[in-house]
């Protein structure tokens, strides 16, 4: 292990930061000596035994998983791309994030990261928006394990300002901006939550009133409700913003003014020279965050801030000189719908980081919990935490979600990447559905591990060095960003109604949609009594089972969700219907979304060309099912989908799938291909017993 | 709305100060603005309209709850002594903690606010340990509401240090200690946790070798994995420390000493005037943690530190002179146990703190929700977020839950008393259960709770000055400390199957399992068909009905974990086959929980004497028990306790439950009597509409 040295920074720093630096050396050293491999001699109290089965469940044929194989079915396109990023940080101690620092520290040092990494590591995430999504999610998701804070920051910057003025704008556009943002040079912020107004866009209220004397728009903040907040890069590095408004065009009428629906327009907040706040800006900080304060949030406030016509983002809606709006969208909705949906990529993008995110935790949590011995029969060494069945219950399960997320978030992101490319209708729906679904369904699953991995470590799970807490207080807010996960998941159960609508009229399904067709035939029809009873292994472990019970489960939420909204309509009217059903809704968009990933997993693991690595996958994918079934067993048995026996045997194969997924751990995190340098945590680091005294060392002693 | 003034430090400040004091001033002049109830007029854009029920979910009868009456009911006896600590905190804003601030600056704040406590409030936090558990738990909960950090500085000084020389050492003990434990001079730390063993504290490797010559034990650390960690007061503040080692006594035979087991020991480690450590105590810093910084958790190593042989906390085992040893209790295993059993007032505090911190975030997030709108039915205004039924499902059975715990914990807060006082076998062992399980089931269900908080109440949950963040930080190893919560519950499972043999054997059960006696005979018998499938609301709110579901799944759990343990016992032995059965045991545990606080609840419910109170309370009373059933419907299915008929009547009332609920809400919250000093949040400190304005002026607009 190549280590890097500690360098003293350049700028002026406080006592806090030198205590900072520190801890950062205490944690240099103690990865020194684990990369010394230390004579187990040594420690004499921590015999070296490896880990000992529990003979208690029995002896399991242990598969033999050749990591590297499995990575290399793993990897994606893009590994070269994410190497350089860790290269580059590990290369540079003074860009590392300390354990402790200040808000307005970390936003400094954020900012540095960035730099670094767009002018010094030779990265150009702008370029890679264009040429090659995918590429720059990877590089995203990397610069994300370096620091959170850095990763959205990059989002802002590249996705959302850099991506509305791609996707928004015209040519015009782009060539006027695209050098700036790209190097940097034209920080900007993407403006669209007000105070008042967060989920429900349309209901913004901050306007953009066309002049056509000057030739401008005079964008106006008209009460407090409207002032933007939680703008990302504004509080303190943004020079320009996509804001987001109403736009209003002079009439001849008695109204004055024709109100066009939200658009989008550039509008410059600080001078790009002096850096000062620009004339009728009003600009906030909105203060401290749970997590990622390297991130500057802040809040703007427009008073009559005028700019040229040609900021208008008029790829969708346009504006002439003698103020006619012209559209290729015949309405208000339509082109709301259009804007909207140029977005989709922050969804994408989120939806993958939340997985190396949990990639992350289960990783930490796995190697230690195979490390950390408690307790053991009488007179018998302790055994480790990870074969106590609680502790497998908790992290096996958690694991296997981590696969079958990998192989459908970079499903996700590759059909993204089609999107783009052929511009394909049927596929911008899907994308979008699918985007929504996923985003949601991964960060609430991914939020709620970090959680059980903080307590499955204990104590040492609490110290900030093993890093659960900054994880989990970065990512906490992805369940809320870029769509609140409770209006997402409606959104996919809409569109999953449409689907179901549209297949009652004799249309065509989208590709991702079409199982339904054919579940909801089975559904229709009574459960075999039969089958419902089988509970033999090798029918229990059959994908088409799997797949069939997941479907099924979907297929029929949709069906009585759809009868259920057209009884209520007629008493409360559509929107009370929704309202009345929504449970139901959000339990059929994560059934669906469930469905989705489980049916791609099942193809990667068919087309994994190396035996053993299959045979790994095979298992963490029958562990995903099963135990997303069990999850739910109140609904297969209140229909006797399954019967009681089967029941019983989904419960028992779950917790033996447990215990053998536990038995190849090592290897399934390993896989993940996480470098320490990204890893960190002292619980975590080591490969061998010593994790405890080199703990003590990280202390000092 | 009396505010404080914010006065400057007297120590030296830094810039990170400056700002934390500007945030500061930040909060209180919105504060103060609240105070002022603007002239709605004045923000035209937010219409007066109250709060707009949703009809689509039916007119329900809203009760008219009268808070005063409700508040009065669930007060304590104590609640003057936390006004006296509110109002102390309220007067001193220097003792306030900022939103932002280091490890270091944490730590020394809340030892000025412990020592403002004791030296300037008049609190006495050790004498009411001593008479009158209930008032410091009460004082105890108060002080966390201010900081958590303080809270469980308190608890380490007075409870945990305090605790073991009150309740494990004899009277020569309390004589020399007890003024200087109350009045800060002596400050001390527990230090039982090793880095090797947390759970297993019989596995703890410190020893204390008795010295005949010199009359002395000497306390040595024989390697890393048993240094003392995590240990409170021990980086900073700590004079003393009660240490936990093996007691190893020198015998004529070739062995050359024997081992006496655990036993815990005073020693000094700084010295009381110069406050340096003394020789052969090392100290370190177990650094930056994901919340209470606050609080000094360090870590202790012994290198051959000598103490007089008074300084062994004598209760249990003695060593006389000659060093002979002598004790009242005939093995290891019980010495040990009736050691850990003193030490049971920890659990008893955690799990009141914690129902203080569910009972906060729940005030926090319905507040909220009930003000916040966002989007309506088409062409008319916004709705209220509460008034969606995915939000109602989130908050409801939260704010349900938090009436439950607060009745369940303030009957064991009663009965730790009785115990301290009566010294009674039968109540020390159901107190000690009741405990750990108490304990495990709240702080796991508080933890997961906070996040729901959080992620309810959006991007404004994830401000820091809204609380979520620091609540969920601090409160998180509630869920390890004092007893990771897998191994409380685990406890709470073998004293159950204890009581389970007993009963067979034809002995007592103790008060609290009464019930399985009876509950254990009707679920011996199958399901009654008939009632299997009643539906109707009065039945399903009955709690006879309730209780008896409650029941019979304990029940069940626990004859069938009997029968598999006894199966296994025979292959794997005892330890293998309670692995084998451990998320069985761990499910049991929690069922019998749960029964235990819905019999609580229910008795708490009959006994209010005012009508509309009870109303309210029976309200909550039937959410928490008809939601926990929902939660569970499979097991009730699968043995057919629960007809489809029936699953889908209980699931449909409780989602109207949620609903009645969410309409009383305000009031619900508001008996839970928290001043808005401690509420704090921008988010959920107003009463009228105003909060997006008021929030506005948070950020300085």
């Amino acid at each position: 292990m190549d280590l890097p040295e500690v360098t003293s920074r350049s700028s002026d720093h406080t006592a806090a930061e030198d205590e900072n630096r520190g801890e950062m050396q205490l944690i240099h050293r103690r990865m020194r000596r684990l990369s010394l491999h230390l004579n187990p001699a040594l420690s004499p109290d921590f015999p070296d035994r490896g880990l000992e089965m529990v003979m208690c469940a029995g002896k399991a044929k242990v598969l033999q998983v050749r990591t590297e194989v499995l990575l290399q079915y793993m990897k994606g396109r893009h590994r070269d791309i994410q190497d350089k990023v860790y290269e580059y940080f590990k290369s540079r101690p003074d860009l590392q994030t300390p354990i402790e620092i200040s808000k307005d520290e970390h936003r400094e040092l954020c900012m540095r990261q960035l730099r670094g990494l767009v002018h010094e590591a030779g990265i150009r995430p702008f370029k890679y928006v264009v040429d090659d999504p995918v590429k720059y999610f990877a590089m995203a998701e990397a610069a994300g394990s370096v620091d959170m804070s850095l990763g959205i920051k990059l989002g802002v910057q590249y996705s959302l300002w850099g991506g509305s003025v791609l996707n928004l704008g015209t040519k015009k556009h782009r060539d006027k901006y695209f050098e700036g943002i790209d190097n940097l040079e034209y920080t900007g912020c993407f403006a669209m939550t007000e105070l008042h107004h967060g989920s429900n866009v349309q209901g913004l209220q901050t306007v953009a009133t066309f002049d056509p004397l000057k030739d401008e728009f005079i964008i106006d903040t008209p009460n407090d409700g409207a002032i933007k907040w939680w703008i990302g890069n504004a509080a303190v590095h943004g020079k320009f913003a996509t804001v987001f408004a109403r736009l209003l065009l002079p009439t001849h009428d008695s109204k004055g003014v024709s109100d066009m629906g939200v658009h989008a327009f550039i509008v410059p907040i600080r001078d790009l020279n002096t850096h000062k706040t620009l004339p009728g800006v009003e600009i906030h900080d909105c203060g401290h965050k749970i997590g990622l304060n390297g991130v500057d949030n802040g809040a703007l406030r427009f008073r009559s801030v005028r700019i040229p016509r040609d900021n208008l983002l008029n790829r969708f809606g346009d504006v002439s000189r003698d103020g006619k709006y012209t559209s290729s969208l015949p309405t208000i909705n339509k082109r709301f719908a259009a804007t909207l949906g140029e977005l989709v990529g922050g969804r994408v993008g989120l939806a993958h980081a939340s997985v190396g995110v949990l990639k992350l935790a289960v990783t930490i949590a796995t190697r230690y919990s195979l490390l950390r011995q408690q307790f053991g029969p009488p007179k018998e060494p302790e055994i480790s935490i990870l074969d106590y069945q609680s502790q497998q219950q908790k992290l096996m399960p958690m694991l296997a979600s981590a696969y079958a997320f990998h192989f459908a978030t970079l499903h996700l992101v590759e059909r993204y990447s089609d999107m783009k490319k052929s511009h394909d209708e049927e596929l911008i729906g899907d994308v979008h559905a699918l985007s929504a679904g996923l985003k949601a369904y991964v960060t609430s699953y991914t939020a709620k591990s970090l959680n059980t991995c903080r307590e499955a470590c204990g104590g040492h799970g609490y110290a900030t060095v093993n890093q659960f807490g900054s994880l989990r207080n970065d990512h906490d807010i992805f369940q809320t960003f870029e769509g609140d996960n409770t209006v997402l998941l409606q959104q996919l159960a809409g569109f999953l109604l449409k689907q179901y609508g549209e297949k009652f009229r004799g249309g065509t399904l989208s590709v991702t949609w079409n199982y339904l067709r054919q579940s909801m035939k089975s559904y229709l029809s009574q459960p075999n009594p039969v089958t419902s009873r089988w509970e033999g292994e090798d029918h229990l472990r059959d994908p088409n089972f799997q797949l069939d019970a997941f479907r099924y489960r979907t297929s029929r939420l949709l069906q009585s969700v759809a009868v259920r909204l057209q009884k209520h309509s007629k008493t409360l009217g559509g929107f009370g219907a929704w309202n009345r059903c929504l449970n139901h809704l959000l339990t059929l968009a994560e059934s669906h979304i469930e469905s989705f990933i489980l049916e791609i997993f099942i193809r990667a693991v068919k087309r994994c060309p190396d035996a053993s690595s299959r045979a790994a996958l095979k298992l963490v994918c029958d562990l995903y099912a099963l135990n997303r079934i069990w999850n739910d067993i109140g609904t297969y048995r209140n229909v006797d989908y399954v019967a009681p026996n089967k029941a019983k045997a989904i419960h028992k194969l779950t917790e033996y799938l447990c215990f053998q997924v536990r038995n190849t751990a090592k290897e399934l995190v390993d896989a993940f291909d996480l470098p320490d340098f990204v890893i960190r945590a002292p619980i975590a680091l080591q490969d061998s017993e010593q994790v405890y005294s080199q703990y003590a060392h990280y202390a000092g002693f």
